[in-house]
């Protein structure tokens, strides 16, 4: 089979990708509790590009396949029942361990990092509705069970933040967009969820600090990380808290004022979206998984495709993609996706 | 009477201190539920120096009088069966509101913000009896709450330092301890507490990731911000917490890996003593002041006193301070202190 290899980390994402490899590996067999996936798609996520520059902090040994997720067809299983169930089948399936993943034509995956596909959703939109739309899903809960009655979130022209927007408009939450650049906001704004404010506006602390207290947004949903963090904490209300779940900027957290933790009692968390599933147990996790691929369907956790790249032109193909990010996701085809 | 006031925040210590005045000022006159304390002795705490410095975030119209805590006798009262049982005692007070402040011949303070001090307590150790001593039982009371094995702690040769490490020494709790300078890890090591750690050797952050796994400290007490909250944050174990309540960095708090927070799911917090009482409501902190009491004439929360500064002389005398501020507290005295 090919499939992808990358042989170190490189700290800067261009170096990472033009070092990309694709080779010829024997394909792997399945064990118990196991299936083998002939892969359709498999998309280029954020937390992909951090693994390629060694910012995961996973612990892989080269040379590694990347890809977190995908969809495909059971090719083969490894024993059990539920296997046999499986045979044949449409799934969408993401890596939870550290091991070879999915920018390849076969894919291991352990039989609980399956999910059938239903009719009404394709190839292409099941390689991405994992992460992304559980993620939101996992947010929503967040703000549910933390009874806010209202949020703000960074990168708000991400895949991710569209969908949040899209998703929060629909729970009738107001949330309070945060873009980076002056030309992102019109079409941030237009996804209807909320106000939509630039970070690189002068005056954007106070604003944001405003909208914060106005609308009570208690909590604020970080993917960029770096000084963001810092100033969304500066900016919640007394109580409020910050939980990354991303880090766009590639940088550590700064800029966090110790009396915004101590006085101000605000705190800084993360937002996991394995160990979200991990804790639900299996029942709810697949009660999670049903809404989000019923959500993708409606459009609200739809994943837009900027680019499909044959998984030969990996290296070329990423690299194009990298020059304009924000109109949607990369998604690798294997032979065979439709 | 004679007040120490602040003309306007500078952000260098130095500058603020050398800008204290000494002034004449008319005794104050207690209201409905307050009483007038004549001083004896007021701590220069961290918090003060911060205050001084514009960084404890207050609403203070100047000239204002620092001073967060004290000792004295009530002089007056401003009517009520409280305040009458209270004339002519020996009392700790604090002040938990924006105004003026302890550093003065009198001090105005709300009955609630006033501790009987018993025989056993001299007017010198109940000066500053209050934040230092219950901020101590506060972080106890967070690894018993929180179910923590051990803990650690950065500026371990402070004056909280040396409290905490001689109460989870008594507790039976390891403790532990960082502190910035080499020749400060005997003395520390001394209080029998724990492991003490130097953050200016080259191997901290991996030796600090070692003795939180053994150990199994799992809640990081920062008292110094800056680059330290992200190295302690970096050392915890997977689901650790650093738990911010001091800044004597002067420093925003920076150098935390988004990684930690999502994938590792570590939290970073503060700990605020006046929303810790407020939480306990007024039996429970009545009972913490009680214990705090026996524990300071037991020697385990006992303040040394450094350096005792004549009111007139605060600006020289603080700046003399400032100089060696790790061997003690400075304590200013009023006439009739004893």
């Amino acid at each position: 089979m090919r499939a992808v290899v990358l042989d170190g980390y490189r700290p800067i994402a261009a170096d990472a990708i033009a070092s990309l490899r694709v080779v010829e590996k024997p394909v792997p067999r399945p064990g118990p509790g196991e299936v083998l996936v002939r892969m359709a798609a498999a998309p280029c996520n954020p937390s992909d590009l951090m693994f390629l520059q060694g910012k995961y902090g996973e612990n892989r040994t080269f040379p590694a396949v990347p890809g977190r997720e995908g969809s495909g067809t059971i090719a083969a299983i490894g024993g059990g029942i539920l296997g046999r169930f499986l045979a044949g089948r449409r799934v969408a399936c993401g890596r939870m361990t550290d091991r070879d993943g999915t920018w390849a034509e076969f894919f291991v995956a352990k039989i609980r990092e399956c999910v059938l596909l239903p009719r009404f959703l394709g190839l292409e939109q099941g390689a991405a509705s994992l992460l992304n739309p559980l993620t939101c899903l996992g947010l929503l809960a967040e703000v549910r069970e933390g009874r806010h009655r209202a949020a703000v979130q960074t990168a708000a022209s991400s895949q991710v933040g569209r969908m949040l927007a899209r998703l929060f408009r629909r729970e009738g939450i107001p949330l309070v967009g945060v873009v980076r650049g002056p030309g992102q906001v019109e079409p941030a704004l237009a996804l209807g969820a909320g106000p939509v404010l630039c970070s690189a506006d002068p005056d954007f602390p106070e604003s944001l600090a405003r909208l914060a207290r106005d609308l009570r947004a208690t909590i604020a949903f970080d993917a960029v990380a770096g000084g963001m963090t810092g100033q969304l904490l500066g900016s919640m209300p007394r109580g409020g808290e910050v939980v990354a779940y991303g880090a766009l900027s590639g940088d550590l957290c700064s800029g966090l004022a110790p009396m915004d933790l101590i006085a101000r009692e605000k705190r800084v968390r993360g937002f996991y979206l394995g160990e979200w599933i991990r804790d639900r147990g299996p029942l709810r996790a697949w009660r999670a998984v049903r809404r989000s691929q019923r959500l993708i369907a409606e459009g609200v956790l739809r994943t837009e495709i900027a680019m499909r790249i044959p998984i030969e032109d990996v290296g070329t193909g990423l690299a194009a993609y990298l020059a304009r990010r924000s109109e949607g996701k990369a998604l690798l085809t294997m032979e065979g996706a439709g």
